[in-house]
């Protein structure tokens, strides 16, 4: 039997993949007078005078919605709230399996920017963080920025920074590998939506200089961008307007990261990157030039989004650790400092002596990965000012 | 150390009740394919070809939301979403202890009717059935129908139905013990707040004839009424406009019930009512009436909301099993007919022998009435054409 089958026959034997249990028993009467009524009372009657204490009486600060309009799913698409239910459940429970963080699934029953926005913030008080998940682009941006001002919460948009911190920390091994500094090198990222995005802003903030970013058209400049983010971003990383290809762009490049479609890079453009080139070709299931060929071309390091290939990038080595982190300090956001310090944490839990080209991210189920990231993500909000505790 | 403080230390020590857990394992690279992604995918697909499958692939059908604005929590009053999470949280893990249920606190922060439906509305699609709890009158009426009116699955406000359907239970009981027939008594409500309306308007479709509801005020007549609700019921109850206070209400009535505040009712006001007076003083903690001293001043049956006195009508009789029935046949409502089996269903648990003054309703841990009230309510609901399977 495939996954595919494996995987209808569980969900169906299970009925889903989340439980609600509870942590206090409820056996007798005197349990009832003290998990709830009367005595429930008084830890309300303590928040209400002093609200910082939902933390302390209540699981918010361990509670982490997962919320999605399922307009962007895996690589289904648009499929709707009710369809996307499965991968919410998926995430939570990964959630709460990697970090102990309890996660609930949210399906949205809207796709417009703002009902988003004041759902998510209307139900907010249950929560200690938000971690939205296949929403589409270019509304994932403005929708996470909309929230992150409006809520003290951290909001944060896995498909974009997930990714961003897996490929940052592959990166920053994979540049010990070839000795190259990350201010010298040329990057190339094929794939302007969420996490391609994420991953330009992340890379500059990493000290990249020189970075192209293409889309279906090729380079984009200013003049052929879809939307107001990849012109923002194009304005930093494309100054002189470069146009081409993207086998134009990939000629002497150091790295090719691809969030995009599968076969679209040949062996023949590996071949005109510059040497030791380093690709991550993370399109799912099909990657942008599939592993093995892009080695027998010349690629000094390959990761992919494959769990039957070295290297995987996987989202999972990053959310957990940085939510747990994150809600550790109570912190009220997630930002560019504990992004960058979780990417470090994850490429610094393989040691020197273990690091090698087949070996540049630790394995997704790795069990030294969420307790460093979320020792390094709260270190950084406390020095950011970003914990509140 | 009374209820208050231990209820406080176990809060403070767990950190909160709930807790979301997997009902799969995550251990291995296989298992992460069959939860997670690629495996995932085939569940997705199978949904958005066939919306209605996301009873069989996910835990809707099992989820539960328990919504609060927190504005009219316990005897607090409005102490909003946040200090309102303990007993949120308390209500999520009865439904789990008792029933089964998966059941999630959302505490929502809006206290605006429509914002409150239309958040309800959006998140609807992870959810088997809505719970709506402690909002206050009369805005909770207007939540709760609209709701009903856009939602295919039960919205039920625990505190209207759940109230007068134990109320009702006790009230077939004892009338059983007094040899009176419903259609022949007279009834004093006396709170028209949520629960006092939905008790008269369950007492209604039980086939009461007679009964008069007070507030503050005194007799509810048309032209002294709080709301649009209170008048639609006294346009029922009152037709003839009778005015008076409390009082003057009991006088030959055969049942009180009281769902108002403490020590508002005397012993000569029990000595005024019919022979065998039946007496609910469900005020909390402190009753209309203490038990003890509405005994003594000849009240035949007596009933409260503490567990220290005999006749405890506690909520949590009815609302476990009632979504439990309507969740096992995916039932699109919880109408009046469910609601009376359920109390009918509650009253039959105690045999015709066992039936005494001192025991008209079960005891909260019986844990012989949530099946029974599962399968009465299941029943009802495919009669009415209520339910979806």
């Amino acid at each position: 039997m495939d996954y595919r089958q494996q995987s209808l026959k569980i969900h169906e034997e299970k009925k889903g993949k989340v439980e609600v249990t509870s942590k206090v028993k409820v056996e007798n009467k005197d349990d009832l007078s003290i998990a709830y009524t009367p005595g429930v009372a008084e830890p309300c009657r303590k928040i209400h005078e002093n609200p910082a204490e939902v933390y302390k009486y209540t699981s918010k600060g361990n509670l982490v919605a997962v919320v999605t309009d399922g307009s962007a799913v895996l690589g289904l698409g648009n499929i709707g709230p009710q369809a996307a239910m499965p991968v919410m459940e998926g995430k939570a429970i990964l959630f709460k399996e990697f970090a102990d963080i309890d996660a609930f699934p949210i399906c949205l029953n809207a796709q417009n920017i703002d009902e988003i926005v004041n759902t998510v913030k209307t139900i907010a008080p249950t929560f200690g963080g938000i971690n939205l998940e296949d929403i589409s682009a270019p509304r994932c941006f403005e929708i996470e920025k909309k929230l992150k001002e409006e809520l003290d919460i951290p909001v944060f948009h896995d498909d974009q920074h997930g990714t961003a911190i897996v490929v940052t920390a592959g990166l920053i091994n994979s540049l010990k590998l070839v000795d190259k500094n990350i201010s010298n090198i040329k990057v190339v990222v094929n794939g302007a939506g969420s996490a391609g995005i994420a991953i330009v802003k992340m890379l500059l903030n990493l000290g990249a200089k020189n970075i192209l970013v293409c889309d279906k058209q090729g380079i984009l400049y200013k003049g052929n961008c879809n939307n107001p983010y990849q012109e923002e971003i194009v304005e930093i990383v494309n100054k002189d307007s470069k146009k081409g290809t993207l086998e134009d762009a990939l000629v002497d490049a150091d790295v090719f990261i691809g969030v995009s479609a599968g076969n679209i890079v040949s062996q023949d453009m590996i071949k005109s990157m510059n040497n030791d080139p380093i690709v991550f070709a993370m399109a799912n299931p099909i990657p942008e030039i599939m592993p093995d060929l892009a080695k027998e071309a010349g690629a000094r390091v390959v990761g992919s989004g494959r769990s039957d290939f070295p290297n995987q990038i996987n989202n999972v080595l990053a959310f957990p650790g940085i939510f747990k982190g994150a809600l550790k300090v109570k912190a009220k956001e997630i930002n560019e400092e504990m992004k960058l310090a979780a990417a470090y944490a994850i490429a610094n839990i393989i040691e020197k002596n273990e690091l090698k080209e087949d070996y540049v991210v630790p394995a997704p189920l790795d069990k030294r990965v969420v307790p460093k990231i979320a020792e390094a993500v709260a270190e950084a909000a406390k020095k950011t000012g970003a914990a509140k505790i």
